[in-house]
């Protein structure tokens, strides 16, 4: 908890330093808002909530016809379960938009860190419930956004220290692709085949190609894409050649151009992927991706990008906007392999200090200094049992990483100056009350 | 959100500051573990999600016949809900507690600060999901935790600067009063009944009795009770002729008497109420209760109490623990009645300025500025759409809130002297970066 918080709080901040305004939504929506929205996988991976007091409805036929189609395939009632619960922030956020359309100033920078889930197998790296935390823009088309995002993306990882890759391409690029090699149907059978490049080679790739039905001249229209390598200055040059006067390649050439003039990442690198292609059915421009270079793997901890229709569904067009989704579990994940929370992270207790004791006498003195403690801030807990164990005191604090114990007998109590153990070096003091505020604050 | 967040941090703050640590539970919970803890209509209130791809399941048979069984009456099958929401964060923190017996350090105090889910019909001051931010110690039976307690509720509520009144009982006076008047099994209807004295007057409190079945001799036992008044000392010598030998009562008056003797509450008035009866079933010794006295409504804001066998259930005894739970949503009505939010807080936006411009290129160098000022921690946007329309953009800052603006044009760029106008007060300056920074840090 204390490091995903640590997590949180640093991109929290971050949202906060950008502009964006926090938002939170219920954990449950009507499930005609969920549905239809995932695919046919992601409908199916949708939690149903089911609807209470059923044994009241006045038309049980109903339900039961309604129950039998759910015992033959993954189906979808009102009648049994009118809510589910959220799946991801985005379908939420649009919708929240849509019905607030009248009170939102826009452009609308909006930022939602909860958590969704789905009703998959639960593995590693993959959970039932888990957070997202999603910032997005929506109600302006600028590429200032994106460069906002990248200046975000950049100044939140390198505060974390979790050293990482940006790559970003062009939904543009991908639709100009498909429709060079005049094979508008197959984007995603390109793109999936291209991204194995470094695993199976040329070869390797041409034979896919082929086996998803992609004709031979269209794979040689293809071939200059199968060296795309260089820096991103070459890799566009490529791009420049092989889309020719296809329009929308144009147009998403000029907007690669101008992200790669702008970007402003000082720690961040960033890197053009002609093969990202993160949801392909959503996005619409600029699509980002990082990827951490943690020692075992290297997993996605961020995707993104801009959607020109994201509220469509919802009743309000023409809505364009861009947006990132951090990915926290795995974050978690890779900070936890490279050692990277900051030392007061890392600590189980936010105790500083605990009060040891023999009797009622000295524990009740030691709830007063307690209270003083903690008027000047200082997390501090009293042991509350009466015990003459002070071992077992200790263990407690030992066991807490509580990082001083201040034991009081009655002698302390009369001088007024306390035994104070730092837990860490071993080393005692004896100290006024005032002093160990002083040290301790 | 940020009203919310504002006491949330608050409370959170405070937690820390007394040693509890923070514990998140899952949303979803197996539905045997929720049920039959919250009695009948508490059963009927709880979400249950409906077991995913139950069209693969293999005895179809068997969940029609548990369907049918659902529709007859309130009835939980794992067949078909297998898990369900949560409902409060005590049940959950139980079944964590003794998951993870072994690996905890008791005693053992934790914070929870999550949403909670009732099927009830939504209204004022009743929601379906609602937060609940609760702080127990478990594993120590020491009073000195109510008093802790006492300490954190006093201190909470000053910083939040809401008027309250701590109310506090013992679920042992309770017991004793039932067995002197020799009714064990009418507690809560004599609680009840008590709890009118101030509306209904003695006449009504008897006649109400009595309707009850309370025999007239037990009624005259009761009497004394009729006249419960005077201060908290009063109350007690009250209670101590009442309760004369019976054990139970006399270990009750000790612990109330420990209490006002020691509770160190500067700023909230404590009061001994022995109508006060949470959760019967469930407190085992203190009860506490905190009213907040604004102007149209008194509700109760928070409660909470000693348990001592909360964990029994799931098949660990005897862990004696005391815990609170604050009120988040009517602490927010309260709070937003009195108008009691600091100013920064009221404030839409935690943007501070907003750069406005005229062209692209006064756009680009506003990025820039936009950078070193969140260098500088200072929060801000640059208005990312090009527009000749300056109107619109100060707009834009005055529909957020932003109370800073800097309207950037080819003349500040050229001088790097910038004017920094005032959306509060109306007042402009030309100024340099260096004193914008210096003026918002």
């Amino acid at each position: 908890m204390q490091k995903r918080n640590y997590i949180f709080s640093v991109i929290k901040k971050n949202f906060e330093l950008f502009g964006y305004q926090p938002l939170e939504t219920p954990a449950m929506e009507n499930i005609t808002t969920l549905t239809g929205k995932y695919g046919e996988e992601g409908d199916q991976l949708i939690f149903k909530i089911l609807n209470s007091r059923i044994h009241e409805h006045k038309d049980k036929t109903k339900l039961r016809t309604e129950f039998e189609k759910s015992l033959e395939s993954a189906y979808n009632t009102e009648d049994l379960t009118e809510r589910a619960l959220r799946y991801d922030l985005t379908v939420p956020f649009a919708r929240y938009v849509v019905m607030n359309q009248h009170n939102i100033t826009f452009p609308f920078k909006r930022y939602q860190i909860q958590p969704v889930w789905r009703a998959d197998k639960p593995q590693k790296g993959r959970y039932r419930e888990f957070y997202q935390c999603d910032a997005d823009i929506i109600g302006s088309d600028s590429l200032v956004n994106e460069l906002d995002l990248i200046s975000l993306i950049d100044i939140s990882f390198s505060q974390l220290n979790i050293p990482v890759l940006l790559k970003f391409n062009n939904r543009k690029i991908l639709t100009a692709i498909a429709e060079v090699v005049n094979e508008k149907d197959k984007i995603v059978d390109i793109t999936v085949a291209i991204d194995k490049l470094d695993k199976i080679g040329t070869d390797g790739v041409v034979k896919e190609l082929q086996g998803k039905g992609i004709n031979q001249a269209a794979i040689e229209k293809l071939s200059p894409l199968f060296d795309f390598k260089g820096d991103n200055n070459d890799k566009v040059n490529t791009l420049k050649k092989f889309v020719g006067d296809n329009e929308t390649g144009k147009k998403g050439i000029e907007e690669i151009e101008y992200l790669l003039k702008n970007a402003k990442a000082s720690h961040v690198k960033i890197e053009l992927d002609i093969t990202l292609a993160r949801g392909l059915n959503y996005y619409t421009g600029t699509i980002f991706e990082v990827k951490a270079n943690a020692r075992t793997f290297t997993p996605s901890i961020l995707g993104g990008g801009r959607y020109d229709d994201l509220t469509g569904i919802f009743g309000l067009p023409n809505m364009s906007g861009v947006g990132i989704s951090f990915g926290i579990d795995r974050i978690y994940d890779v900070m936890e392999e490279l050692n990277l929370y900051p030392e007061s992270v890392s600590k189980v207790s936010s105790t500083k200090l605990l009060f040891a004791h023999f009797d009622e006498s000295n524990r009740d003195h030691c709830m007063q200094l307690a209270s003083e403690l903690r008027k000047n801030l200082i997390s501090c807990e009293v042991y509350p049992d009466v015990t003459k164990k002070v071992a077992k005191q200790f263990d407690y604090a030992n066991k807490k990483s509580i990082p001083f114990v201040c034991v009081v007998g009655s002698n302390e109590m009369e001088k007024k100056r306390y035994n104070l153990k730092n837990m860490v070096s071993g080393t005692q003091e004896e100290l006024s009350l005032e002093d160990i505020i002083n040290k301790l604050k």
